[in-house]
């Protein structure tokens, strides 16, 4: 199945071959990485009780900013994207190049770590469910503490090739290299005592081959496997395509007109959408393969029919169900479609 | 005025001085950043008529999956993050180390790429007003043609400190280094022709600074100067920020536990939101100048009477008034104000 996998992403442009087994990031792959590194950024940037300040310069001049901003109290985290890390992430290997790394430094005060450090592996595993196509598949390892009281736990996938590390979590009672002694007392109350540090890890390449594969599926359909990739709405490259139908090449051009426009509506959205040239000899069943593989979540078919009545239908990549939906209420439709995950 | 700028970039966080004239990116300036970065794929990658890919990898593959994917036809682009470029952008020299460029490359058949050289300069000109405190500020260079027809036209804010080059705009009808000779003849009708090429070039730290100088201002305010930031409110690196009133110290201690509940909610929406620490010392008019200096579109206030009647002041960076919102009611409010741009 792995090979399968490797085989789609490399047809699709999800990833470009450059050796035998090492990879790089493809035009599609491109757009869905740029996605989960949104995804993590309103997670562990924005979408947080804690304030996280993002790090582009030096570590320690950043840490300073932040303790004084927020006047010495935690917690307060660090995100930032790194070359090294003392973690390997399985699918790396495939690869070429240098991984990219997220990772986030959290600073609690000694009182409330414990608590900090439970949460916070809670809402990061609950981060990898949310985004899955199958939620069962992530779990934690086994918690290791090591003779100073810090302590390790990860995040790893199940897939059909064998588990794969996600995510790093460590607990750290003791100095951080990057911050002087001195600066890493906050305040308890009245009294200042040295910060705990809460680290957390991701690689940015292995994340991405994870979820491609979390997503791959091919379930029968008409005595016949399906393959596709059932990807969250929130990081599908294209959300939403479009495939016309039309046996004139008159009719194809208007309908072709109409689809232009429509896309630039749900364009002006910031809905990103896929809008290939059509021509009169292709049949719509052989479109569905190419937009099931590439994992958008949604077609607007359009047929003589629309130009009759205004009504185009919606496929949609899971059920291969068509809706009904007028091309007038498309755009509301689409922005509801999106905004309730 | 641009010493006083620099000033304030090292004060609030959007800079790191690092040696005597060079400057790393501080942790505000950094979400600035991202946020610039959003807008441009918006525009660029999503927002356009035109499929546009990203390239992560090589330029070659990702213009080969480009043009399979098109069937050939034109107009296509490719987006990228660059590290070197002939172009040389003023404000990069106040940063250390090598500057990051975003480029895009259209392509496009001879008979449309005139009109759509024209419509492309337009719609990037537009772009950098519309993000603008002070949209004049953006002008064309005059066309400049060479012996071969290629043409270069450049984008400029106009500071008071002097003309800044923001945006490079090339027109080329030759070959593209990176693509083969034979792979740039696209489809025009049934014939084949060679493609001309259209590119844009944008440095990132460069346009931070350019913006943050655009945002600059500092209006007369009961007989003192207000230095502030007048962010775009897709720009401003916080949305939100909360300042608390209060005398005693257990309404401070309510009403700060109304502001972590109120800040959840907006963080859910992923609207940016900076909550600092309050107490019963700090005055609202001594919070004023930190959250105008970070560019900090709206302040929820929060006092005495809002634990009585539910209402919260809404106060405006930029005119400085408050409005009432009932608590309740913020999440909707706000989510109103930010869309609506």
């Amino acid at each position: 199945m792995f090979k399968k996998v490797l085989e789609l992403c490399k047809v699709r442009g999800f990833l470009n071959n450059i050796n035998n087994d090492e990879s790089v990031i493809g035009p599609v792959g491109a757009l869905l990485q740029q996605n989960l590194k949104t995804e993590w950024l309103y997670n562990v940037v924005i979408n947080r009780e804690t304030n996280v300040f993002l790090c582009e310069g030096s570590f320690g001049d950043t840490y300073e900013f932040a303790r004084n901003v927020c006047q010495e109290r935690s917690p307060f985290g660090i995100a930032r994207v790194i070359k090294d890390t003392e973690d390997t992430f399985d699918f790396d290997r495939y690869f070429f190049g240098r991984p990219l790394f997220l990772h986030t430094t959290m600073f609690v005060i000694p009182s409330f770590s414990t608590q900090f450090f439970h949460d916070w592996q809670r809402q990061r595993r609950t981060w990898w469910r949310k985004l899955s196509a199958c939620p069962d598949r992530y779990s934690f390892s086994d918690l290791q503490t090591n003779d100073y009281g810090n302590q390790l736990l990860q995040i790893y996938a199940e897939h059909e090739s064998g588990k794969v590390l996600v995510e790093s979590l460590r607990f750290n009672k003791g100095l951080n290299p990057l911050v002087t002694r001195d600066h890493l007392y906050l305040k308890d109350g009245r009294k200042k005592v040295q910060a705990h540090y809460i680290t957390s890890n991701i690689s940015l390449s292995n994340m991405l081959l994870n979820y491609i594969c979390d997503a791959y599926d091919e379930p029968d359909f008409l005595d016949k496997q399906r393959p596709l990739l059932r990807f969250h709405r929130k990081l599908a490259p294209y959300k939403i395509s479009f495939a016309i139908s039309a046996t004139k090449s008159e009719t194809l051009e208007e309908l072709s007109l109409l689809a232009l426009y429509l896309c630039r509506q749900l364009r002006d959205d910031h809905v990103s959408c896929l809008l290939l040239p059509s021509t009169i000899k292709t049949t719509l069943e052989s479109q569905w393969p190419h937009y099931d593989e590439l994992g958008v979540p949604y077609t607007v078919v359009l047929n003589e029919n629309t130009l009759k009545n205004g009504i185009s239908l919606l496929r949609s990549r899971d059920t291969t169900l068509k809706e009904q939906v007028h091309v007038t209420k498309l755009r509301t439709y689409v922005e509801q479609l999106f905004k309730n995950y």
